[in-house]
């Protein structure tokens, strides 16, 4: 196989993540996401169709921009309740041998040196399967709840951010050296005390003197995910992200987004090919055409017109809650709005608000596809083939029914045609998706932290430097 | 049986928890405390000894008093490395039905409303299994480490961590009320939003005005252990805790104890036999006394000396590294030695610095029992007998044998004696302990922030009250 498709589940520690309303059907099962049966059903489902990964997206915080409140969001469970991601990783690798396991976390709730520690626990628990899908951003509800031990609000999120994995790379690469536990019973030596490093961070954000609390994990860091569209958030993705999950409405937008983060990882020395892109999609599929087009008409008729304008208005900031759901867009004077819905919709098509929130109801703001497994699977490749994108982050209608049609109809089409794996790679999540080993590789920025020694000599003697200039 | 003698397992996510040195005996498996399986495996030996829990010990930070470095406690894997013990909780609810899990977790490093949404997850998965030992100190290298993520330094420690449960009461008990979570499909209402409360808490330390992000769990807030032996923290654990955690080397030193933390709980309005406390104990048995002794000697023989007075050192803020191991303490002018050893040893030997590292190298800081089934469980029931004690926390000395001893010698003895409980009551943990009901009574502090709108209406007049005596 040249190169395969690759699948990722795209879901979320709540009632029906991106599908409002349709925690309402009778097949649906979101509703018991308190349950760890639940996922490692899932998760069983997934390692049986030989995704990648589940990814687990996390808000922390609730939409009330839709009418100035949390009344819809709270009524239709969008997203809230909603627990924490990192207590899946360890259930989930109970129940698999192979899956990868994104984990979300923000860099602006949780201090990186406690962070770190948790991190490597997920790692070692799943013997280094773990990834971390790093955001920045966050609900407003979710800054204001968090009040003094969040950060300050005028930070900027990616400069904090930075300074965030760099803090994490120090601990997790650094800190303690390759051979420094060698549990030698005969000597009475479990660590060798001069191959473990203070790391001696001082930054603007910051402040870190001492050891990793951790033993270095089968991947010291994690797969890094990142899923920043905008400018920074593409820059920061550039750097440090091995995987990129992105969501466009068309193959036109997406080929060009593709070519452009591409180029700037080539441009930051990284190899481009060894950075995955998923793009978010959700797929409606049964046996034939026609039972697929039913099981849409289905699902359409439980989706929540205002909990999917609660999504919509707190993505975009809008309140579509001002607008009667016949309203054109077309028609409505503001430049946002036509902006977002040109984002979404690819500029083809005069919506009305309805519409819109039929559109976003299902599955989120990407694409949805139904049909055959013969026919999904002609325009998956399709896509892959004329956007250079190498995979899917695929979103749920209904779970776990949208996965397991997948598993039952889209994989095993898409594997009769060579274009999907077969079976997984040995190894860590890592080694599983890029072959070269266990650790991030040295055109990565975290190398450059893995001499912690250096490090440190090379800060101290820049210090001194910048004061002259200063002075 | 009038009253059971209750066990708990006292553990670490991390290397030989109390028992410095014992890492490198051929039978201690505490290495292992990375892989799921070692945790998964111990949780059901203790589940088959109907033990009411496991109690996972945390530090964040690390031992650096002993000759003012963190030499030995990096070469003797003195707590160091330590892995997050949040994460164990769902892998242990799933190797077991009924084991208590309980989960040490500071009021100094994590935001409360994070952390509220953390403990409730746990507690959701596992079904309502969960407690949190409420720790408020932390080793001055954490404090560091956490820079200005972390508390000031000079806040008064229990007065933050009073104000941390004050949140998460109003979180886990007021902001969603019974009820609230209907999941209706014919309605179409998943959740009743005016049942769901802002909390809208102002104090001195955290301001949280909005939602809690969970639905209840099956406990709302889980069990609340406490060890604080200080005044303080005495005063707090009257207050606040269900299970209390002690360290007493002599009988009457631990009668007194408990005869004075029961009259506080006593005081404080609330049932103190509805307090469960547990002392700290090791236990080395076999079929006979000699095997037994035999088994004591052999383990003594792997006691780290710096390892041990790693430990005390960090315990007490003296570097026990200025002695040689011949001083005798009586003969060192140093107050304060005199008066942790008198508390570790009841005051009735005089100790070589040798004897205390052999003392405190198995087990920490309880006394080490060590006999034949029928010795260990005379003494066990006497101690329970003289002191008003409810059980004991077990540490081990070499894991997981220590406790597979216990469980396959003590446990059938008192049993027979009918001494000790041979199987578990149902229902959550909290139902399990005091046969009351899933939630915290009427008689605890959390009950007053059950109906969150009375304390908000309270707190509002509360506040022009108080200005008013400040004009």
């Amino acid at each position: 196989m040249a190169r395969p498709i690759r699948f990722n589940a795209f879901d979320m520690n709540c009632v029906g993540h991106q599908s409002p309303g349709l925690w309402a059907h009778p097949r649906d099962k979101s509703w018991k996401y308190k349950d760890l049966d639940y996922w490692q059903d899932l998760a069983r489902t997934l390692e049986r169709g030989v995704f990648d990964g589940i990814f687990i997206a996390d808000v922390i915080g609730y939409y009330d921009v839709y009418k100035g409140s949390n009344y819809h969001a709270i009524h239709q469970a969008a997203q809230l309740p909603v627990n924490d991601p990192m207590q899946l990783a360890a259930p989930i690798a109970l129940a698999t041998e192979h899956l990868g396991i994104g984990i979300t976390a923000s860099t602006s709730f949780e201090h990186p040196y406690t962070f770190a520690r948790r991190l490597a626990t997920a790692d070692h628990h799943s013997k280094g399967r773990v990834g971390w899908n790093i955001v920045t951003s966050y609900l407003e509800s979710g800054a204001k709840n968090v009040g003094q031990g969040g950060l300050r609000r005028h930070d900027n999120r990616y400069e904090v951010a930075a300074e965030y994995v760099e803090v994490l790379y120090k601990l997790l690469e650094g800190s303690w050296e390759e051979g420094a536990v060698v549990r030698d019973g005969e000597k009475r030596i479990f660590t060798h005390p001069e191959k473990v490093h203070e790391i001696a961070h001082k930054g603007k954000f910051f402040e870190v003197p001492g050891y990793g609390l951790t033993e270095p994990s089968p991947q010291r860091t994690p797969v890094l995910y990142q899923a920043g569209a905008s400018g920074p958030g593409k820059a920061f993705a550039a750097a440090h992200a091995e995987c990129i999950f992105v969501a466009a409405p068309t193959k036109s937008v997406l080929k060009a987004y593709v070519a452009d983060i591409r180029q700037r990882i080539a441009a930051a020395g990284r190899d481009p090919k060894k950075v995955f892109i998923y793009t978010l999609i959700t797929i409606i599929t049964d046996e034939t055409e026609d039972k697929a087009q039913k099981k849409f008409e289905d699902y359409k008729s439980y989706v929540s017109y205002d909990g999917s304008l609660t999504f919509m208005s707190g993505w975009s900031g809008i309140d579509f809650g001002q607008f009667a759901p016949t309203d054109v867009v077309e028609r409505i004077e503001t430049n946002a709005i036509h902006s977002f819905v040109e984002h979404i919709a690819g500029g083809d098509k005069s919506w009305t608000i309805d519409e819109l929130a039929q559109f976003g109801g299902i599955g989120g703001m990407g694409p949805v596809c139904v049909g055959s497994p013969e026919r999904i699977s002609d325009i998956l490749q399709e896509w892959v083939a004329d956007t250079d994108v190498d995979g899917f982050n695929i979103a749920y209608a209904v779970t776990p029914d949208s996965f397991e049609d997948i598993v039952a109809h889209i994989v095993p089409e898409l594997q009769k045609r060579g274009a999907y794996p077969t079976e997984y790679k040995p190894g860590t999540l890592r080694e599983k998706l890029f072959g070269d080993g266990p650790y991030l590789p040295k055109t990565h920025p975290a190398d450059g932290y893995r001499d912690i020694e250096a490090v440190k000599r090379r800060e101290a003697e820049a210090v001194p430097a910048l004061k002259t200039v200063g002075a």
